[in-house]
């Protein structure tokens, strides 16, 4: 299991003029925070200073890399950003988020995951778009593996994020990833699942219950990788109950742990 | 989806004094509350009235069919209590639980499941004891699904309880029930899979949390059946979460249903 974990991103009210204000002992309290409860990456994402994301994400994994010695998630749809943080990183194998199947994208990403050794969150989607079936995104995933792999990343370091969208938009969209995942885990025991959770609850009530629900069906599926919120104590609780339940945890030790130190409510 | 509400029990500490002093109104209140909150059976077990079960077991069947359309699951491992309640039910089709594979147990409960047209709720166990594995479960499914739908039995009657086991005994105690209840529906569509959730949890810290992660994991491999307590808010809405991502509610209606009523929280 791999948390990544999800706080720093400007797009949060607090983060925000954290940033902007280059508050650092903020920005490493809220990384130092995050792998205390368990994140095992630190996703850094400041897509939303437009004006000067490339001296913002290279600011953030110098700060975030002052406080802890977890690797980073470099998350961002811009080359430039990317590069300078990847650049920038130190703390063991960078993560890279996201590549796709779309052309351009994927001949942007690619040189800097070579470059970089680094790990990276494959997209399920093309250039026609987000798929809507479990076979279309199987069929991106075939090409998303295929190509990785033939131009050198290794399997155990791709993974493959397969589009989770709102349940209120159609029945099957949890079921979609289901089966993807389900075949993920079958044809390339190597390569992982990842995905966020609050798409899937988009639309409706008690967002926090899809969310969780969501997440333990997904790991029966074989999803092995989240981008969370590892403060969430409800959640933490039901990821280490999973891993209990599916075998992953001998003698519940992580399960008892977590309890003992209070990581879980 | 089939709830089977669980709470007319008589190892119940407020249950037994009720039953005791045959105080139908609070029984009566009991099955209501089930109902409304989502039961569609009511589970009927007092077998810890040793001296006088059969008699106890007529008039709770009778007190509740005064008070709930929904039929009844006549739970008990005492024949004389079992025919007593079935021979009782006037409210649709009763269920049995529960049968075993164990020779004894299967010649006496079968004739009343045959008589009544009953639902069977049957145990994955026989003489040999509990089974150890999923392999030794599937064996068993295969016997009593051979043996029950040979005797005249619907394979939509039978609910396969893959009996669980609690995972600080074994870290694959989970995997075996998911196993089994993968080959359940891979193999016998018609067949339902049901079962209690709290054993799952035996000897652990924070047991709600396991409980549900369990329900839900449990859904996604194929069960369709719970003896639970459908007054437990966080657990219902887990269920209806559940139903909801795995492609069950249209719409999410009744999700958004159970929401506006304040059925969980």
């Amino acid at each position: 299991m791999l948390i990544i974990g999800e706080l720093i991103n400007t797009s949060r009210k607090a983060v925000k003029p954290a940033v902007e204000q280059r508050d650092a002992a903020f920005i490493q309290e809220l990384a130092k925070k995050q792998v205390e409860a368990g994140a095992h990456y630190v996703d850094v994402n400041c897509g939303t200073m437009v004006h000067d994301e490339v001296e913002t994400m290279e600011w953030l994994v110098n700060t975030i890399q002052e406080a802890v010695t977890a690797p980073l998630c470099i998350d961002t749809p811009r080359m430039e950003a990317m590069e300078a943080g990847l650049a920038a990183c130190k703390n063991g194998q960078p993560m890279v988020n996201s590549i796709t199947a779309e052309k351009e994208r994927y001949s942007m990403v690619l040189p800097l995951v070579l470059k970089y050794k680094a790990k990276v969150v494959a997209l399920c989607m093309d250039d026609t778009g987000v798929p809507a079936s479990a076979e279309q995104r199987i069929t991106i995933v075939k090409k998303l593996v295929g190509d990785l792999t033939s131009a050198g990343v290794p399997e155990e370091d791709i993974y493959l994020d397969p589009l989770v969208t709102p349940i209120s938009t159609g029945d099957n969209c949890g079921n979609d990833v289901l089966d993807t995942v389900r075949f993920i885990r079958q044809t390339y025991p190597k390569v992982h699942g990842a995905c966020g959770l609050s798409n899937i609850s988009y639309g409706l009530p008690n967002r926090k219950i899809l969310n969780q629900a969501f997440m333990i069906q997904t790991m029966v599926a074989g999803m092995d990788a989240y981008i969370l919120d590892p403060l969430d104590k409800a959640m933490m609780g039901f990821v280490y109950a999973s891993q209990a339940l599916l075998g992953q945890d001998s003698f519940c030790m992580q399960y008892l742990n977590a309890h003992r130190s209070g990581l879980y409510e």
